[in-house]
């Protein structure tokens, strides 16, 4: 990442250039400052207060405690981590409405409700080597899964390998530009030799036949597979090409190709909640957790935050500077001072409404029967997508999402009772893997619209609002700083919550050292 | 998988159903003959003889031993697994023409030589499983890594992500489609409202703008990448149509949607030798090392095999039948009593050259400069492909391929000396990545047909050969029976070797049954 340089006296005593916290993304560890400026903070004995202990809050709190900043974290929960969460058996959760849960996984089975995939450009990938977090494939994209629709056309009501729709809307479409082409239909900006190059790519892509037809292809899969002996392999047609254009599929395998959703991808070893817990080890002396936030109130000179503690009395810490890590959706609602522009940005921005279930199987018939291993099934149903384990392979149980869905649909599932999604969610899941029911164990879901301290999924701006209020939620208000995925053009993404917490901490550092 | 079904007296008493051997990779178990039948085979205490404890070998030893087969395995080498072989330090191979190398690589680090990915359909999968043999996923899409041409057009001699030839060909080739269509300039098969479908299947496929236009995307990767505060990125212009087709990238895009190289694909945790040695584990009491096939005998009784042991003794060892599963390259040169079909047959197959090299760099810069994790890079240079390795993510060394390629690349690298390759594949791979020379160890190259008892990476027949000679190779000659990659439609592929080993496993019990 390219960075405009400070100048001037910003630049020889601020953390512009020094901490590092706007380098590249290929490189998280924080450069530390010289040691004169390192004393300077020290002496100051400048404390800081943040609020949220989620990965923007405690990533502040890690990079300010490396430059000497004196750090409190006050955390509603009484876990580390946010949305940086992991379900296992005994955990439990009451949503906004009281429906209560808890997990009744099988130890060692887990399900990932918030983040649960990384992308390999991200600086996530950093902080899981700084902090020693082990990572290992998340299969996001796998031909062997399924796309299925209902109510679009002649394919309604069948699930279709991946690899079949897509090698035929990649034949039939390179078929007719190798047609086009050939009939010198285009007024095309190329020679003669980009044309014949460029069919032979078509040829290639599409796996069209010498006379530039799509007739089907191995890649699709086959009606008896290719094998030992004198066992050639049978392919089967492709469908009909009105067919596979009225099903819709191809809509969907540009999700694949989106920066950040393209391979490869990762997730921690062991769970998500891995990287929580390492920034856990790290700041972990300075959360308090239980600490509900009442009151936020700043001066001239510093912030006061007034919270509840776990036995209901009101405490009080004071900082000289806030990063308040608070999700909008949470904030907009605890009483503050604000400026009125500011409190007016923070109320306006919508949260994502979102939902997932993990479901625990009995049996891994998704590899065993289907040969799908991890990747996900895509559904123009209410259940939107179903995604196969990315760990555990070859094993004998494993947590399936049963539904990962946005908007309505989300709104939808998370308005049933807990048991209501469940059996929604079989009943659609069952439609393409026959064995839902019979392997079925158990199931915890999660709405994060209902889910307190969050109420919702991640900030969901208008490029309006980019425009609008953005700007004003990007400025410290006073001495309050706002950091989280929220203060992103990575919204939903940890990377997210972690370069926006860098953000600040230089933001802070630098006013600290031109004061 | 469907099977024909053997009817009559073979399938009353063959193993064509019972043994499952036949059924679909989904599930590799055998289904043990009925304890009648299985009596039958274990009073006659039939001797087979194996030669080669390779993946087909040590499977057919393995399958016959369940039915209560005498097994014996003759193998030229100390060790098991043929061609499944993981490099480790301190290993060692001596070359045809006598170029001996000893690997040094750090302890804990390895290189699989020959194969190195297994795709999730395949029944290795499934033997894995039965074997207890622990997978990962193997990166063979990596939209990260790069695609570097020379001689090739302006993009020449430039590193290019592979995400941004992929969003540059499909974006142009999706605006021309969409232009031919709305010109009406094809007679489709398609009513107004499939290709009013289309329009968005294309514009999406393309990340075209609402005009229909491509001028770049997101997709590609940007000059700035998105992030925290007020940083929207910003993206980079897409290449220049013409250039981006005389690159010849898009030729490539193909190989990752055939059948076995789509994701997901995997490889066992620790090096590929895994299966070698589970599978070794259940047979090795049969197997005797450092046996080299001298002739191979038989009349209407026997087969009678002699070979050189260890201390260079000429010893002979006889059976009922024989499964002969040596590389059919190095089976022509020893005297057999063949029929003269079967002897032409073996003499004409053509073995596929292929190398690898694998680097040990002290430091994983594709990862820590370049955020590459896993995947490869594709070139038109002779070391043809770069792979990144696909474990020990984050960690501090690794092994990359230097290069793997084949025919008259592979023949060049091979005819060099041993430092002359490393050499060469260097400096090929210093024009993608500068990091090679300076963060450089040591190598362990393999030239597969130099290499003793392979002389060849897998056997390649032309469409003619599998007319002409392949159906006489799969019968049996007399009362020897050919298995491995060779003997079956999935060469270079150890689910070739598994499956034909299976095939045979069957032929010879169904005869035993019917005699």
């Amino acid at each position: 990442m390219q960075v405009a340089k400070a100048g001037g006296a910003v630049a020889m005593y601020s953390a512009m250039g020094s901490l590092g916290l706007l380098g590249s993304p290929a490189g998280a560890a924080a450069v530390l400052p010289p040691p004169a400026e390192l004393e300077m903070t020290k002496r100051g004995g400048r404390k800081i207060v943040i609020l949220g202990a989620g990965i923007a809050g405690m990533t502040a709190a890690y990079e300010m405690a490396k430059i000497g900043y004196d750090c409190v974290i006050l955390e509603a929960r009484s876990r580390p981590g946010g949305r940086n969460w992991t379900i296992r058996r005994g955990d439990t959760v009451t949503e906004v409405g009281g429906a209560k849960q808890t997990a009744r996984f099988d130890e060692g089975e887990y399900f990932n409700p918030g983040p649960a995939r990384i992308p390999q450009h991200h600086i996530t990938m950093d902080y899981c080597k700084e902090l020693g977090v082990a990572l290992e494939v998340f299969g996001n994209v796998n031909e062997a899964a399924y796309y299925y629709s209902e109510n679009a056309g002649p394919l309604s009501g069948r699930k279709i390998p991946k690899r079949a729709a897509k090698a035929d809307m990649r034949g039939f479409t390179s078929e007719l530009l190798a047609k086009a082409i050939n009939k010198n239909a285009l007024d095309l900006p190329l020679s003669q030799n980009d044309k014949e190059k460029l069919l032979i790519y078509l040829q290639r892509e599409g796996d069209l036949n010498a006379d530039l037809f799509y007739k089907g292809s191995g890649r699709r899969g086959y009606k008896v597979l290719p094998g030992g002996g004198e066992t050639p392999g049978e392919q089967e047609d492709p469908y009909n090409i009105s067919a596979i254009i009225q099903s819709g599929f191809g809509n969907s395998f540009s999700s694949e190709y989106s920066l950040d959703q393209q391979m490869m991808m990762f997730q921690p070893v062991g769970g998500m909640d891995q990287i929580g817990r390492a920034l856990a080890k790290k700041v972990g002396s300075v959360i308090r957790y239980q600490a509900v936030v009442q009151q936020i109130k700043q001066n001239g000179s510093g912030v006061t935050v007034s919270y509840k503690d776990a036995a209901g009395a009101v405490q009080e810490v004071e900082g000289e500077y806030c990063i308040c890590t608070i999700p909008l959706s949470v904030l907009k609602d605890i009483p503050a001072d604000f400026s009125k522009e500011m409190a007016a940005a923070i109320a306006k921005v919508h949260y994502a409404e979102t939902g997932k279930i993990g479901f625990q199987f009995r049996r891994r018939f998704w590899e065993e029967d289907e040969n799908i291993f991890s990747g996900m099934t895509t559904t123009n149903m209410d259940i939107n997508q179903i995604w196969y384990p990315s760990s555990g392979y070859l094993g004998r149980k494993g947590i399936v999402v049963g539904y990962y869905n946005f908007g309505e649909q989300a709104v939808k599932l998370g308005d049933m009772t807990l048991a209501g999604r469940e059996e929604y969610a079989l009943k659609q899941g069952a439609k393409i893997h026959h064995q839902f029911y019979k392997e079925f164990e158990t199931s915890f879901s999660i709405a994060w619209h209902k889910t307190p301290y969050n109420l919702g999924g991640w900030a969901s701006y208008s490029s309006e609002d980019r425009k609008t209020i953005y700007p004003t939620l990007n400025k410290p208000d006073g001495r309050i700083y706002l950091a989280g995925e929220h203060m992103s053009y990575l919204t939903g993404w940890m990377a997210g919550a972690f370069e926006s917490a860098r953000l600040v901490v230089n933001h802070i550092h630098e006013r600290v050292m031109t004061q």
